[in-house]
């Protein structure tokens, strides 16, 4: 079969491989749509979780179901499913000990796809214990909805969990990509009242106040957090959600936040050695600024969940969807334009 | 000063009464708006608090400040201020235990107006320790908007903080007047995903619909518990706020509800001796279905996160205000119409 | 094989069974030691569960491992193992959602053995999961400390989770049979400062004060909750565990409780049709006293905590151990121990 | 009055001062006995929180009350009491929001003493906020045993809540100087298992092991990092306490934690720009090692708390003390133990 794989770092091209052999828990399923992530960009162009080689890229997939183990029981062929990014193995004794199941056999075991097994921009991809990881896709929701929900919408809104946003609070999202465009509109559905939203092209600029952003804050006229002490009085920010920025950003955070307020960072930290925590702005380690971080939930129920909200009408997570491809090949124009991140661009796609 | 009071239990009258002395930390204020609250009838026509004797009804008020002791820093004469149903002290050991401010003197004490002492139904009301207990109105909001808050929209939303409401959750509001019409308001807004609003009157389903009810089960109609239980194909909800019913109404939550659910309840209970649990539904005391349950908060924070909430477009609580009177003789009528419960009252206000 | 069984409500009898088969994840297990319960005696005589019949009785074991499944990865023939009284199924969606594993399948489904399937009174007994449910017992621990954790240690203890006990907390347990006392251990080693037992029989007394018991409160000397109130100057104590008593406990639990405290209650109760909450002590529902419950946890990983805890000297379960019997034939007399109650009876074992 | 202060950044002296004013709501207490810490080093011979001319030190002192102001309602002159190191103003909005009282007015403000006002190494000191801040020290507890409440134990404690560790959890120690140890009690007090403390002197060594200890890491033999992951089979620990150390610890703290465990920070780091969080360690931002961090509670409760602990047998804080000398002037020979910091020095008190 045909994928779109990184060859090694810094190159990408179309490879055959053998179709996936699935186990008695496991389901193959074959794409209807796809999107890049810049997570993608990051594995091949910067090395950032290091070498890989002739590996299939992509982790945000909506599927049909086109094979399943003898011992799968909610699942069969034909089935439209939404395919989570993080595909935990659910047996563990680390799902006992209360780690969360995106680290359940160690530290983010729980990203396979184009990390540690083949991604799903190829013709078929396999997919370890569907019961516990696949979700049926209704057919009142979009491809592009479901799409969306993979990896964008169920990390932004980790983003907010992790804050622990609580109603009528002041929250700043750094950065307005799709995963912060997501937490945006995940900080309003959970009850935040002012939402400062970080970031300055006008495409995303325009969707983050849809999807709930009250204040718009350029870093090209300056200091984030001096304009956002500004706004608030000095008193700064209950929570902050990190979606964005080098690795200074954390320092940012910290020092808008009000003592007693909580970080949730879902950013994706690539480089460097260390990420430096302000000793003043920290309170000398006193100030109870408390820093969550950590890898967006999948598995089946958090996507049911996340399709409970579409359903529902609570949120359009497809108003990020700025491009439109057609066909497998689709993926290799949706990851350049994802490089070349050109102005208009949030989040391209491609149907099958 | 006139104020419109109960005289006895079952007997209300206009009196006469000394305007408000205050101390240093109070203020006195002049009603700008007031509406009445079935807590009210409750407390009148049920006795359900006990005898009270010449005693000024009344707790949801927005007004105006008109004096304020020597040692308040924050308000002023004039100052248009939002007040709270529920004004604690905030000087107390409980607090610093950890008992939610509205005992922190003792189980219900910070409950004040129309309790244990005049309500706000009155040419001027008298409002401890103001700096802790009001708000400002900001000049966007409606004076319909901040009569909303004092009591409906924070007890609503206490039922779902109560509930531990979830992204994607389930959740069955139980009864659909004003309080449970927030409480469907808040559970939208704190990120549900279906929800089920149990209720008959059309004006309240109309309004349970736009705040984001999702199936309305009308207990007309036969068993709620049955009919939730059948469009959940017999999981059940994860979470159940109670805002209306009799005494059996916490049986049916716990039955609705799955094992590791919450509950919330925010409906007082006026009569009876107890609520009963059902053993076998409540798993002989084994299945993680727990009861949570409180008077709402109160306090000038709690009023200004409302304030936000409001300000930055979250939720419009007026839109649950049915009937305006006007005058300070308005309370009269406003308390006659929740008295009678006419099919079409959800909340009726005056304008002073 | 011999098991000791429930033969219909009422009747007991030793009766020949196949040895049990096991499938890939599972493991066969004989006994080195075991203990009956309470609750062997409700299911038997109080046919609190319904009726039952040819069940082998029994969940209190520690054993060592006969065979093992074709996908069992961490277990081997001849290993010493604690087997929980709860082993659930790991691999549910329920899971997933956060339900408790006791209720991963269902409403207490995880309570297997004596309800569900043949006990561990028997010359064999089989282990679902056995990976995720058993758990190595150390060469330097007791069978008899490691018998005490498989639901004794486990239930005290999870009722001072779920009451949510804080450094110097005012605790009362009502109850001092072994889960009682094992709830006052569990409170002392959570950080409780006064802990009130509930409770009356010397020998449970004695051993209640060695594990941290401060006051003594004997109903036969009055009502309990009047005993508590002016021990503490009607204050109420911080949290309650229900560890014993009939349907009217909670009603005790409740009004002792301060408000904002919380009832943790691991009884299980086998009578009536519900459990009345007083309304008045329970502030007409307004006074956030919150009432937790639920089924021990079960699997490896809680076992492995309770094995770290007595390992490396936290608490010794031993101490309740009143009673040693031997052989397989030591349950019947054990049962009939606890059936009868003697006042010198806290927990009978036998040594196979 | 007479009192032992700080000229300026490295210098200290004896000075007279007027004896303070106390307002309506403070008292004035005299010392009975006092105790310096390792913050009042920093703070003179570091300048670690900046210039300070002729404040007088000392943050950790029982005494007795000299005088109430009108308002105080449960403290009267002769009163013996605990002073906490921290005395917040617990009437801000800030404590409504939920920040911790440590920062009610702002970050670190419950701070008072040589810190904002003039400390308790003088003949009297002022208190804020009487009711709120002090608490009784009964008859049965030792004076030594009070002054190591005021910061050791409160802190230690803080330090385990923060850092949310449960039954059976493997914990770590950073740091067995007086806090650090009082963590180690801590943690074994709330539940923990295994307990590695890591330190080297053989005075602060026996007492951690006296105090729950189960294994001592010694950083002279090579990187605590590898000896504690070589101990846990590279598992590492569920949670990390850090008590001590400059500013690499927290790196060390986030590679030796579990994905999903927490760190509970109660250093004060006193030096440097900033604190790097290694970005490996920390699963690029995605592993969920969450970082708490912050100042000890303070408060009337909190202290009485800290007493019932003590009372009822719990722990004994005063293991810790070292070295008892007499007399206000004692203060200036314990200080320059603290500031040696001879091998067998943990905690030197002075009885006045």
């Amino acid at each position: 079969m045909k994928g779109f794989a990184m060859m090694c770092i810094g190159k990408t091209a179309w490879i055959n491989k053998e179709r996936p052999i699935i186990g008695p828990f496991d389901a193959l399923v074959e794409p209807l749509a796809l999107a890049p992530c810049t997570s993608d960009i990051h594995t091949v162009y910067s090395g950032a979780i290091g070498e890989r080689t002739n590996m299939i890229l992509g982790h945000e997939a909506v599927g049909r179901v086109v094979e399943v183990g003898s011992e799968v029981r909610d699942f069969k062929k034909g089935d439209r499913v939404v395919v989570p990014a993080i595909t935990p193995e659910w047996r563990t004794t680390a799902i006992q000990e209360g780690v969360p199941a995106q680290h359940s056999e160690g530290m983010l075991t729980g990203w396979k796809f184009s990390n540690i097994k083949d991604g799903v921009f190829g013709e078929f991809f396999h997919v370890n214990d569907a019961d516990m990881n696949l979700a049926i896709l209704p057919e009142s929701i979009s491809l592009e909805q479901g799409l969306m929900m993979c990896d964008m919408m169920t990390t932004g809104f980790h983003g907010v969990e992790m804050a622990n946003v609580q109603f009528g609070s002041t929250v700043a999202v750094i950065g307005i990509g799709p995963v912060g465009l997501m937490a945006v509109a995940g900080a309003a559905l959970r009850g935040a009242g002012r939402i400062f939203a970080v970031g300055s092209r006008p495409t995303c600029v325009k969707i983050a106040k849809e999807y709930g952003a009250t204040d718009i804050v350029n870093y090209k006229q300056g200091s984030i957090v001096t304009q956002i002490l500004e706004a608030t009085k000095n008193h700064g920010v209950d929570h902050v959600i990190i979606a964005g920025g080098d690795n200074s950003v954390l320092g940012d955070a910290v020092t808008m936040l009000k003592p007693g307020g909580v970080i949730g960072n879902i950013n994706y930290f690539g480089e460097g050695d260390s990420l430096p925590i302000p000793r003043l702005a920290w309170g000398c380690g006193m100030a109870h600024k408390y820093i969550h971080s950590g890898l967006c939930p999948g598995g089946r129920v958090r996507m049911e969940r996340m399709i409970a909200l579409v359903k529902y009408g609570r949120v359009d997570p497809a108003k990020m969807v700025t491009h439109r491809l057609s066909g497998l090949e689709g993926v290799e124009k949706g990851l350049e334009m994802m490089h070349s991140k050109d102005a208009d661009v949030i989040k391209p796609i491609t149907i099958i």
